[in-house]
């Protein structure tokens, strides 16, 4: 196996964050199911926008939130996503470079391609977020978009869940899979939503079973993956499967599974948790830095808790603190 | 005079604020004023967001926060300022009326119109913000904009002083004051920055003498309105001129001036001065949300150091909280 340029590259829809605090009332009036991720169109995306609060735009995406946390622990990462030649698609590029990331997949430029992805998330006094998605142009990632140099280069290569909505993108995942494989690479992958396992269930299956070394989870969708309600036994199923499962339990915490152990990391307190958007997403960032720097995984599990504290502290899912500062200060890294 | 339907009307630039940290060497080799406002044109916006951090976007302009924090208030306000038809005039109308502000200055749509106008703003890790505002379509305000009727309907006028930057805006603003002051309306200005002044001091100059009755302004900007190195001297000008002048002074509190009496306000003490951006607007806020009901002026005093503290903790000018409910929580306004 080569030498590895990047230490991970993301795959993902590339979305902007269009972010604003309501009242637990007003998901119910609008049927929105909360703490889940909901596909929307265009219409529904302009009439919800319509009835929300004022709001902030700040970038987000799942893998791209993690290639952007793995940057500010001082990683060299890397992302695949597709925007449209607009306004939100220079914000999220512009965001992604400055935080560090490559990032080199050419703007949707052809007559009559969809904006650039949105999502609508709705912030209740609890911080839990709800997240109503226009994918737009990230449904137009394809296999030409996958870029097997950068693949070959990245000791992992990390795909979000949220990718098996768009259909084309599936094809791109698996085609990424199977570069990465090939190349002697990693492979991770990330199950996103409950809802999103629900509606994708048997690709998930078959997509671990073809060769994904490192597994994120909450413990809801490792249950709705296995079909079970016992913990336990999901656990047994995905260390059959995985080198490594990584499953989060918010308040409570993470496990991390391998075919030898189970470690239990407790969540990093967390004074005033303001927005859970991108809490996975930064916890996959912190394991996968402390991964690929190779690190014992009771130090990755604390990377990946400091990350997600960090990100429930404020609004939006881009780490607004210098995430190897902080690990240093808290004494998990060495200055 | 009539009944009024409005508690305040602003009249200020429409502008979306585009925030990233930055270091302050980042300050120094880009030449930029520490705590300023400094205008900039497209190429020098387009290579500072090239060279600047990830960033997130919140409606701004001076005006339009405070307006957005009186109706936090529970305050009956409405705003005029020029978008261009694109995507941050769609946001900066979003974020304004779902605030509950009355917005409905039409967006700019003529051939070859200027596209909204935006400020880069960098906040170093003391909280301190640095403006670098493209004005856009906001320099077309002009005098066809100015809707006498709601000018008639509002209790106050309240104009920015960036405002005197733009042309055709100046032109605006003293036909503004004029319609305010014959409809026997109250008309308040703030001064909004030192270099700002210093560019319009003679206009700035005769503007009050005409006829403002409300003056605010921190401390440097009134030195630097009367030429003078003496914050008595330069109140002793002021209360000639104005019947209420407010002066902010930082940590230090405010002071406010009439003709009469001094009242010395402390600043509301916050723990974490995470971004100074809007603090001026959010005092004038609560300020005028106080005047307009009525209270007295030591209340008015503390309602806009309560909305001051809260804008400075967290990043943009726009409250994340309900301000009514913070003043009743600290008892400063009953439930």
């Amino acid at each position: 196996m080569s030498r590895s340029r990047y230490d991970v590259l993301g795959i993902g829809n590339a979305i902007v964050d269009v972010l604003a605090r309501c009242e637990d009332r007003f998901l119910e009036d609008n049927n929105l199911p909360k703490g889940h991720m909901r596909l929307i169109d265009a219409n529904e995306a302009d009439r919800l926008y319509r009835v929300m609060g004022p709001a902030m735009e700040i970038s987000g995406g799942s893998a791209a939130n993690s290639m952007a946390g793995l940057a500010s622990f001082g990683g060299k990462s890397a992302f695949i996503g597709k925007v449209a030649d607009d306004h939100l698609g220079e914000v999220f590029g512009h965001d992604l470079r400055a935080a560090g990331v490559t990032y080199r997949t050419p703007a949707a430029t052809e007559q009559g391609c969809l904006p650039t992805a949105r999502s609508m998330i709705l912030v209740t006094p609890d911080g839990e977020r709800t997240m109503n998605t226009f994918l737009g142009t990230s449904t137009q990632l394809g296999i030409a978009e996958i870029d097997a140099e950068l693949i070959r280069d990245a000791r992992i290569t990390y795909l979000e869940g949220y990718l098996f909505d768009p259909p084309e993108a599936r094809e791109a995942f698996a085609e990424a899979a199977r570069i990465a494989g090939e190349a002697g690479r990693k492979v991770s992958l990330s199950l996103s939503d409950g809802f999103c396992v629900d509606r994708h269930r048997a690709a998930f299956r078959t997509l671990i079973a073809s060769g994904v070394d490192i597994l994120f989870a909450n413990e809801d969708e490792l249950l709705s993956l296995y079909e079970t309600e016992d913990f336990d036994q999901a656990c047994r199923e995905a260390r059959k499967e995985c080198e490594l499962v990584a499953v989060t339990r918010g308040a409570a915490g993470s496990v991390i599974v391998t075919p030898d152990e189970r470690i239990i990391v407790p969540a990093e307190p967390v004074s005033d948790v303001v927005d859970t958007t991108g809490a996975g997403d930064l916890y996959a960032a912190g394991f996968l830095y402390g991964f690929a720097k190779g690190h014992d995984l009771t130090r990755c599990g604390r990377l990946a808790a400091l990350a997600a504290s960090e990100i429930i502290s404020h609004m939006g899912a881009r780490p607004e603190h210098d995430l190897k500062q902080l690990a240093v200060d808290r004494g998990i890294l060495k200055g």
